[in-house]
């Protein structure tokens, strides 16, 4: 199986990127000669993380019929130095909001996603640490 | 140093972060019950990962005095059939456009990039084969 995608200097320090017909910008700051037209690129990691387990999660707990009315995740990653200016350790916090929410579904959804279905995490474990924590507020 | 963003759930498989301001969708498909109102999270690695070495080879080839009047880049990333679906391995394609570039500079902007400045590609390379080939289109 083969993913593709195709990005486009528009200018200075600017790029487009087109996936699944909708446009993604990415520009620097203006101190490094950006003009700020979009996100940093190297936070879009945590973003595709984040939507990755994210979207995971709620399929799971769909299944398991457990109905949430909120959901935030806080993507906190910690970065090299030095160059290359990598990450080397993302903690994820999945913060779940409802009424007589079932901790230990959620717990297992969030692990199913961990350690079977989501493929940014796959891809990133073993050249990052990703540690997570699960947060529950009752309503 | 740490990096850190929001991920918020905003309904069905949608899912909305914000970072350095800027607002990012991400949705699923409407087969597994999205609405398709932004991309896909798993292809946002590849755009990650060519803003942060496109970045880099613009702001070089500036310092080398070489100018390019197209930049584009297409990313092809081979993915596992069965769960976790991960990336093993990424190819990037370095398409510059210009009058009587010089080859030696454009291969060394890119060099430069996977080997020391991007972070993005650091950060993925101990966990998937990232290969990388230049094209150039005299104008």
């Amino acid at each position: 199986m083969k993913d593709a995608i195709n990005v486009k200097w528009t200018g200075d320090m600017a790029f487009e990127a087109v996936v699944d017909e909708h446009r993604i910008v990415m520009d620097a700051k203006p101190e490094v000669g950006g003009k700020n037209s979009g996100p940093r690129p190297k936070p879009l990691l945590m973003v595709s993380l984040a939507g990755c387990t994210g979207m995971d999660v709620i399929s799971i707990l769909r299944k398991m019929k457990v109905e949430v009315t909120g959901f935030y995740m806080r993507v906190i990653a910690e970065l090299t130095e030095d160059h290359p200016k990598r990450y080397t350790a993302i903690k994820l916090i999945y913060e779940f909001s409802g009424i007589n929410l079932p901790a230990d579904k959620l717990q297992r959804a969030v692990e199913l996603s961990q350690e079977k279905y989501c493929g940014v995490s796959a891809t990133l474990k073993d050249s990052c640490e990703i540690s997570y924590e699960i947060k529950i507020n009752e309503i």
